[in-house]
């Protein structure tokens, strides 16, 4: 390993100034586990992210949340039968506490997934080149593997298992290396859920969290039977602005809106959902700066964190050459908030949703090991951890046969994958949008278009309230078989709130890209047909340039 | 089909006399599943409980319960883009609506399973004679099965696949046959979270939950945050006693408690944890009327139901014949409160962690289709669905393989196994414990066998308050080298409870016979010396019989 570096960290002094080692590589991944020996993890065993992280002295350790938890997280506590459990590491001790099944009464005796072989991703080269790989029931106590159906069939602790903890903590610092001590990684069911949690774990009922001003519905809709309301800060093509952030907290009128000021900000800050929009590095540390300012939490949500695409060139213009290598690859990416967290107060939230598949129900939160901890105590009495089955499917093929290595090759072909997708719908919108009507910013992540509709042009303008305009369209595009998202759906305040402007959103994740292009000539067909650019219902339109309002 | 047959259901007058179908048979389902056709759903697609049920006109439809509906439930809204989702029905309609990734982009080709051929479920058997499982990306299409990778490894909605709701709702029509019409069930990911979630469903902070005085300690740890606490009903040797929760009721003092009357009972009824104890027929419709006195919500926690084990016949007596076939089988297990629903005042909570393995994550609820609503909409918001990889699996071996009466097979050796396992402690605890101090009832159902402790025999009676006497018989045990569970860890109330009587919960699900044998033998040992049985520390302890105190 090289001497480490000495950098600068910006809110620490020169007193203080902080020696890190360099960050994680693959190979020392690889170094570090053989450093370790191999690793040791019955049903459920104990684990922690500590086990698996670099040496982190030198590192400050994260700041403390105890005056924003609520009531309800403040007042978990550790089961009394779990802390039991630190008997059982007496020597020939037998347990008769645990109400654990017995491996032998699990009828699941081997599970073997096909997967493709690195680099060679697609179905077809899967089919020719692709791996099986097969857990047997006792494969640890026959030393075939680190992780086996003994124990992915059985209980498992609120951290997820150490198998899959291991990985997804590798990952984290090889992608983000947290410049804070004690940062720690947990399972998750998926980000709804670890969502869900965290509302429960920073806000009481009547508190208003901030995100962009359009949002991921979900995120409104998991909040609001909770009590907590959307405060929807103003954005820009790089997504939220931090001034207007800053501005929101700093006038924040209690009386006005009826509750205290808010104490956590929730951002998707790549291809956000349903802009499109991705907060550039610049951007993201303006958003610290003003989070540190106001002592804002802040949920980093990241599905989409990989889907970042390579530059666009435009319709008619060479793709940029992809990613090198994996080094490459890894530098392209924009820095993560957890990256420049240096107080601990990001949440990080991955999920393999968007880059392995949504059905295998796992992801991962990143977080000081107090948050951490809050967030395992709610797991343990709501869906304790991801389906042992899943973690196996993952572990086999993401630990034991593609490694840290393989994994980010498979991250550059969806990267490419991804692009290719967008490129196809762009060629679809310049070819088939009315541009005096619809405008749109080629989305540097993610899985999303967000159309913007002048609809000041409408005929129906001045007489229709816009909401109405909006779903006038929305249902003129079912008309005409498409199936688009209308934009005042994402509103992050919601009740009476009426959106000055007027969106649709489309995702090129799901169908073909003959499909997208078919659709995307409907929705300009129904556009053109809506502000009355055209004649006849059923009149084909060509090309929308030149075409007046 | 035979002609239907009148019942008298109870709490039903004459005038109102309903005529019911026969209950659902195996050959009834097989005969359904002609009738309706190939299941036909794709990813993410509508189901209901009401696609694969019997005919239910003549029962009536269950009470509503928006009087007992909390804040945050009442609030719970259907999401806009899943409602959009009715326009994919039009013919042709192509969606850039919701975000689900490609089927093409999920690295996983092929899932394979080997399971046990019914009847020979042993590991050696399935060496042997086991089957192979295999799901395709692309089955459905190929027309090869009815569930497949690329809906399995896609998002899904909250009740859960089609496929499984298919299964479960035929299992609980065929266990349960619920006398009301508006019966649904909905996947879960496991019952400790369905617990999580019902009580946010029914439970606003300050209210208490009736359930056993000793009771599931995670049922406990799961209420306490949400500032929900239990009040104990007393028990005897089949569990809840009906009247001690009719008379606690109906003395309910609200200054006293600081709290509204309990609207929702939690009852283990089968197998309870921590004391075994199972409710007779008799015991349940008791209960039940007294639910129905005091307008009582049920929660019917049955992990262990299926684990009702053979009649006890002592040390020495020949075992109990296993039942003849299914038929006997089912006839032979003690009826759910859910199968006396007249009013859909119960939710069952049904999991697949004690009898196919935890590890799955994934079990179900019943109730009615208002309650079951509300509960999908949590569910939307949260752990949405559980591990599409663990459905597929269970679908694989349950469904496609097994069918429901391969499942039962499975049940009922099942019921072999545990039967051994109890009669193997039993008979570790008859040659090994002192009698005189300790004493238990054989368990006819779950895994765990419940120890009550004389400790007024105890030479520090006199001088050592009950708890902290507990707690020295526990580290003795665990200096012997077993480690047993503390019955005070079962209180329902906490705080500054203090049980009258001590009791110790073992469990026989986990050790191997010989395992179970020495650690009763070594609690027997620390129980002596700790009574001051016997002298030396490490002085072994033969048959506790004839001992004085």
């Amino acid at each position: 390993m090289a001497p480490p570096t000495a950098i600068d960290i910006e809110g620490v002094t020169d007193t203080q100034a902080i020696v890190l080692p360099d960050p994680l590589t693959i190979n020392g991944v690889s170094a570090r586990r053989t450093k370790a020996g191999k690793l040791v993890a019955g049903t459920a065993a104990f684990t922690s992210s500590d086990q698996f992280k670099s040496e982190t002295s030198g590192k400050p350790n994260a700041k403390r949340w105890d005056h924003y938890l609520t009531v309800e997280s403040k007042s978990r506590q550790p089961s009394s039968l779990k802390t039991a459990a630190q008997y059982l590491r007496n020597p020939g001790i037998i347990s008769l506490g645990g109400g654990l099944p017995c491996a032998e009464n699990f009828p699941i005796e081997e599970l073997t997934v096909k997967v493709p072989s690195p680099p060679h991703f697609s179905e077809q080269e899967t089919k020719v080149s692709g791996v099986t790989l097969t857990a047997g029931k006792y494969d640890v106590a026959e030393g075939r593997s680190a992780y086996d159906l003994s124990i992915a069939l059985n209980y498992g602790l609120g951290t997820g298992s150490a198998q899959m903890i291991r990985f997804v903590t590798e990952h984290t610092e090889i992608v983000c290396n947290p410049p804070y001590a004690d940062w720690h990684c947990a399972l998750t069911v998926g980000s709804t859920s670890a969502l869900d949690q965290t509302f429960r774990i920073f806000c009481e009922r009547g508190d208003y969290v901030l995100s962009e001003e359009f949002t991921f519905a979900s995120a409104v809709e998991t909040a609001l039977p909770l009590g907590i309301r959307f405060a929807g800060v103003k954005m820009d093509d790089q997504g939220l602005i931090a001034e207007s952030m800053d501005e929101m907290l700093s006038n924040w009128n209690v009386q006005e809106r009826g509750a205290r000021k808010p104490r956590v900000l929730y951002t998707v800050p790549s291809g956000q959902n349903p802009t499109g929009a991705t907060q550039s590095t610049e951007r993201r540390k303006a958003i610290y700066k003003v989070a540190q300012k106001h002592d804002i939490y802040i949920l980093e949500d990241e599905p989409y964190y990989f889907l970042q695409m390579q530059p666009y060139t435009g319709p008619n213009a060479a793709p940029a050459p992809p990613p090198e290598n994996n080094e490459a690859f890894l530098k392209a990416l924009i820095p993560t908030y957890l990256s420049m967290d240096i107080e601990g107060r990001v949440m990080r939230m991955d999920s393999f949703s968007k880059v392995i598949a949504p059905g295998t129900r796992v992801g991962w939160i990143t977080a000081s090991a107090q948050i951490v901890e809050r967030f395992v105590r709610h797991n343990e009495c709501s869906n304790q951890n991801p389906s042992g089955i899943s973690q196996l499917v993952l572990y086999k093929m993401l630990d034991e046969s593609w490694g840290h290595s393989g994994y980010l090759q498979w991250l550059i072909a969806l990267r490419l994958e991804y692009t290719r997708r967008r490129d196809a719908i762009l060629a679809a919108c310049e070819e088939f949008l009315p541009k005096e009507i619809v405008s749109w910013n080629p989305p540097a992540a993610g899985m999303f278009l967000w159309l913007k509709i002048n609809h000041h042009l409408h005929p129906s303008y001045a007489t229709t309230p816009i909401l109405d305009l909006e779903e006038k369209i929305f249902l003129a595009a079912v008309e005409k078989g498409v199936l688009i998202s209308r934009g005042s759906w994402f509103t992050a305040e919601r009740n009476d709130f009426v959106p000055q402007e007027m969106f649709f959103r489309a995702t090129f994740a799901a169908a073909t890209e003959e499909k997208m292009a078919e659709a995307i000539e409907r929705f300009g067909r129904a556009v053109r047909e809506s502000f009355g650019l055209v004649g006849g219902e059923n009149g084909k339109v060509g090309n929308g340039n030149g075409h007046g309002a």
